[in-house]
């Protein structure tokens, strides 16, 4: 039995992450939940899956939720604290890390040095802080098993020889719903284009990051952390068929892959049983299914954003954070209605060009250079 | 340093595999080499790569190969006791089966029984012999590693789980020069036409083999025997493009597969340097010479072949080593200009309704059938 702690329980990967759980009741518990806002779910997710802990985003929501699920012996805790808590339950053994945005990494830090294996979803930890959190895992002897689909394509692939083998790993991108529409009509984009990915039903955050390629941007940068990649051993691929999940290329030619049809449960439930995997009752492929498969060079012309990833692992420091603080700002006002499509990559280029990049590497200096990229970024969408 | 005896060294195999050797000097060394007919090829390959002793198909041809070779420390043998030496030769660590046709099958088992690991080219000896082999390599506690694209790529798939998660493996087939072919052309084919494969460049028996998919049925056979599956763990996809070689599915969904462009260079350097990968120096893929991959089931309608190697694989017994026989005197009976391209596999299915099954598996019953249906072919041919 693996006792399991949820970071992000009522998200997008939260919920798919205890729809496989609840496939397997012989081989997971449920020991700690962390949500967000919505209270409604939080309380279901508890009568259902009777974790130790749960914790919620305010102290309001708290209240909410403690008249909801009075007859439970769940502690309710909430705020930063709270999911810092739920990270570091005693009784968790793994912890999964799908909290949306910047507010994953201090729970994902406390769950590491409290020894605890991360099953990582959470973008935005390798993104701002990979060094940080690599050298801490490596330190507290925790494994960081990718949720992530490209990620855990590559965990799987770069398996089949040693690591000294490896000339590069290529994540493969679908392109998002714009990779085919004109450059000059990428300004008139509504929010609702936006969110209709083609092929991956997804959070409405990932999901806009997935038509700037901002996605795949982090995705470069938690390759480089995740495999101790240099920048010059990653490549992006186009696919946007995302049947074949990523690949690793070796020294002799030989390309290993990860592929199927898109479900992110394939690679939920290899990150909570991993090594082992688990019989999810997924039929098996059809090769009608995987036809027509296409592969092309990204055109970093409609999105630079690709090139502002391999910038900001080059210079390194907080520039990866900055780049990631931007983002999270712009996307919002974008889903808010407040700012058109591609001022979103406009204002992370101008904020990653502001920043003064800081020498030192630690903590305070992420979190500090997060804060001033997103007073930054709001003050140039001020403007 | 790794020393290595090849049979069938003037073949296309065994001329790519000394390409490779000439490539890691410091890696590899050639102590036998076991030639065929071409005494011009051998005599050159035995001055380049000083073997301890070469083999040759005849006593003539052993001593038309003296006269050329005269200033060398090389000792010549011949015929099939000749190929069984160089098979054995103690200094050898490995041994390229590379021979083409049943006469691969004695050498081979030679090699194991002397504790040689195993390059396997030579795909009758599975097919003749799966069974056989397969208890006399654990036996001898030796490896079999496989140099056909397809098993070399199922070979290092499987390699990312334990092999209890494996649900099948999908050997992927170009189908040929035909498989576009309207089923009432068929009969019309030439050999020049059959000669012409879309995809890989291979020798002459293999090429014809490739477009009945007689050579798919035998490499069916093969992984049943190298990876110790059932029928039912075994799916072929028509996959024109020859990218992916070949895919291992796991319980949970996902699909490892090995893809590249065709080379039988790196199949090959992989068998050599096994577990270790070799830098060919082979360029890094472009994602464009992937595109547009298609997958398909078979025709059998069009291509009843598969559906003998199932039988042949259900039946077990001495059934595939028949099947194997039928095919090799129809081939040659078809490259020599005497009968049609859909006699080929007629004559199987003929040969194979015929054969009165062997209860008791061993060489001499193995043999015993080869020779029955090679003469049960001819004379069906005959007629």
């Amino acid at each position: 039995m693996k006792n399991i702690s949820i970071l992000g329980s009522t998200g997008s990967i939260g919920t798919q992450t205890l729809e496989v759980i609840s496939q397997f009741p012989q081989k997971f518990r449920v020991v700690g939940l962390a949500a967000g806002n919505n209270v409604d779910l939080a309380a279901e997710q508890v009568i259902k899956y009777k974790p130790t802990v749960v914790s919620i985003k305010s102290e309001s929501n708290a209240k909410a939720l403690e008249s909801k699920i009075r007859n439970t012996k769940t502690q309710i805790v909430y705020g930063e604290k709270g999911a810092e808590e739920v990270a570091s339950i005693p009784a968790a053994g793994l912890v999964v890390s799908s909290m949306v945005g910047a507010s994953g990494l201090k729970p994902t830090i406390a769950a590491i040095k409290a020894g605890k294996d991360i099953a990582l979803a959470n973008k935005e930890t390798l993104v701002m802080a990979g060094q940080l959190i690599t050298e801490e895992a490596r330190k507290n002897d925790v494994k960081i098993i990718p949720v992530d689909s490209e990620h855990s394509a590559i965990y799987q692939a770069i398996k089949t020889s040693d690591k000294k083998y490896v000339r590069r790993i290529i994540l493969t991108a679908s392109g998002g719903p714009f990779l085919n529409t004109p450059a000059e009509k990428i300004k008139d984009i509504s929010v609702s284009d936006a969110l209709n990915h083609p092929t991956w039903k997804m959070g409405n955050k990932i999901t806009i990051d997935s038509a700037t390629l901002m996605n795949k941007c982090f995705e470069i940068i938690e390759a480089r952390w995740l495999f101790d990649m240099g920048c010059d051993m990653i490549s992006v691929w186009i696919h946007p068929q995302s049947i074949i999940h990523s690949m690793v290329e070796f020294v002799d030619g030989s390309i290993i892959s990860q592929m199927g049809l898109p479900d992110m449960k394939i690679p939920i439930s290899y990150s909570l049983n991993y090594p082992e995997r688990l019989d999810l009752n997924i039929g098996s492929a059809e090769p009608g299914a995987f036809s027509n498969l296409e592969f092309g060079e990204v055109d970093t012309g409609k999105f630079p954003s690709i090139n502002y990833a391999f910038s900001a692992l080059k210079e390194g420091g907080t520039l990866p954070a900055v780049m990631n603080a931007a983002n999270e700002v712009a996307v919002t006002e974008f889903l808010e209605g407040n700012i058109g499509f591609t001022k979103i990559l406009e204002t992370i280029k101008n904020v990653m060009d502001l920043h003064d990049n800081s020498l030192e590497y630690n903590y305070n200096n992420i979190i500090s250079s997060d804060l001033w990229a997103r007073n930054k970024a709001q003050e140039i969408l001020r403007n």
